[in-house]
């Protein structure tokens, strides 16, 4: 949807809010039945009146009245990817909530892409759920209309990009994050400290680097380009990304790496090249994932509180069910990160 | 439920499977549409009826007609606890095979108790989902009872007890796991091995140690008692049990762990009393996590193919779900194992 088509449906919005189901129906030019079973998320509806019908639900800013007892037991949680134990914190998160709750969770992944796919969407609506929590994963102009239409709340956990100021978010204190572990380092004594970033694309690396830099400027030691990569968030890219700033004649002696797993990936560049943490070279994660603790030499990493975050959303997507207004004022919550200091850290050689 | 009862219950269904919703109702002394509500798992049925209806589907041994129309598009995966990055390969394979099948996926975990809550299957018989797919977890004689009743199929994956010769169930080879992984240490030329177990009363942890002891009886080594461990499948019981193998006079020189990550944990007491790996101490684990080629040395463990049992799992229950007959003839399929051997096991020194 370009701005002006968006623009423009807002002002329908605000217009027309109060188009009943009948006059969906009647400018349709379908039954009122059939407008129900599009709400409903039936098959037997012909593809062509159903978008006709969808539409009109959109350009009418339609919002089906909530009934608390046509809607199923069940929390939708959609996620970009499961790749790593990041998602079972969030899992176990929501379940929390849920369970306390009497509902179940459904539990999708967009297989990748950003946007879960059209059917998903489909499948929302026939299923009615209290809400639904999207993980590191955006909705499209049309899935946010739909769910509107049908008065399933939804709220985004730590966006990958930037969510819109009208959707309701959970994330943490990335940027806070990103300053603290780098504070941390030049504490120690580091002035070489590299980084590694998870994707660009994503409002959480930024963040963090943002942070990184923040911290380096501040305590009056220049930013050197040569000392940041950009990666994403998997092991295989710390090893890579950890290898290249590691071969460098002027290496660095410290590095904060995007999230624990890339953390774990220098680990392995730095046995290769025969570094050891932290005597040769210090590791700064981000998560705190079980594993932090695991490894050797255990971490040090900024702590996000996935499961807190994850109970959050989960909270927030059942109060805006609950609420008069199916679209509340934006919400927009951040909880603290906070550096957790273990073995991996340590003054460089020669400080 | 004793023995005498089972039998009484198997000759019922056997004389009776033809009883129809009516005969149920008349005898029930209620309406036809009061049965339908309870095998719908409506609430507005008083409790005594409800139990009143339950027993008398399950004395006759009732089975709903299967119409896949009224069938919700979804699985239902349930977990013993959802504790390790373990569950994300299982939760990964159902995803896979769901997905495909156009069918959502609803999570529950019960908690660390071995058998769901009564308001779980309560949930599922109104949920009306394509299948059940029990993960180390297990049903109770009503349990089950209710889902036959309603003709929902159901699968356990790698049951953590006697799942029982007529319930479908999918695992690994884990006595060949584990004999495989201490013939390689024996092979090594390690005399004194230890293990520590996971917990005795999951039928995976005992296979894995019979292997065990086989691998060194049918090689002429004995086995002795003060070198088995029992313990559960965290890292902690990892740690805690490898220091007590570890500070014994006669330590071994190598430990066949439970699962990977309490081969982390004996990698930790390893640390802590300065036994190198595998210069000092060689280590195999169990499953093949993502971690374990992450971790330094990285960790020589018998794969067990989660995503894979998964993917059979659902790929099952769905079968079962198709097929004419609600309750199969008894289904156990299990997955080979194999070793991956990686850095952690090596000679013992002065081999």
């Amino acid at each position: 949807m370009t701005p002006p088509e968006r623009a423009q449906t807002q002002t329908a919005r605000r217009s027309a809010q109060t188009a009943t189901l009948a006059e969906i129906a009647r400018e349709a030019g379908v039954s009122a039945p059939t407008v129900s079973k599009v709400l409903n998320g039936r098959a037997d509806v012909a593809p062509a009146t159903r978008n006709r019908v969808e539409e009109l639900l959109r350009a009418h800013g339609y919002r089906r009245r909530r009934a608390e007892s046509t809607r199923s037991p069940l929390v939708d949680l959609v996620f970009h990817e499961m790749e790593s134990a990041w998602a079972l914190e969030v899992i176990r998160g929501v379940e929390n909530v849920a369970r306390d709750a009497g509902l179940s969770v459904v539990l999708s992944e967009s297989a990748g892409r950003l946007t879960p796919g059209r059917t998903w969407a489909d499948q929302v609506a026939a299923r009615r759920p209290h809400g639904v929590i999207l993980v590191l994963s955006e909705l499209d102009e049309s899935q946010r209309a739909l769910l509107t239409s049908r008065s399933i709340p939804f709220v985004v956990m730590d966006p990958a990009g930037d969510p819109g100021s009208d959707v309701p978010s959970i994330g943490a204190t990335n940027w806070q994050g990103g300053l603290a572990a780098t504070r941390h380092l030049v504490d120690l004594g580091h002035r070489r400290i590299g980084a590694i970033s998870g994707p660009s694309r994503m409002m959480c690396s930024r963040a963090r680097i943002d942070g990184y830099r923040a911290a380096l400027e501040t305590a009056g030691v220049p930013v050197d380009p040569a000392l940041i990569r950009n990666g994403d968030f998997h092991h295989e890219s710390g090893y890579r990304l950890g290898l290249e700033l590691l071969r460098q004649p002027d290496r660095p002696t410290a590095v904060f790496a995007g999230n624990d797993l890339q953390a774990l990936g220098l680990y392995e560049a730095a046995r290769e090249l025969g570094l050891r943490v932290p005597e040769d070279l210090s590791v700064v994660g981000f998560d705190d994932l079980p594993v932090a603790r695991w490894v050797g030499p255990p971490l040090t990493t900024v702590r996000q509180p996935l499961t807190e975050m994850a109970e959050a959303a989960a909270r927030l997507v059942l109060e805006l069910g609950r609420g008069d207004e199916a679209t509340p004022a934006a919400t927009r919550v951040e909880l603290a990160t906070s550096l957790v200091v273990r073995s991996s850290t340590a003054a460089p050689a020669g400080a």
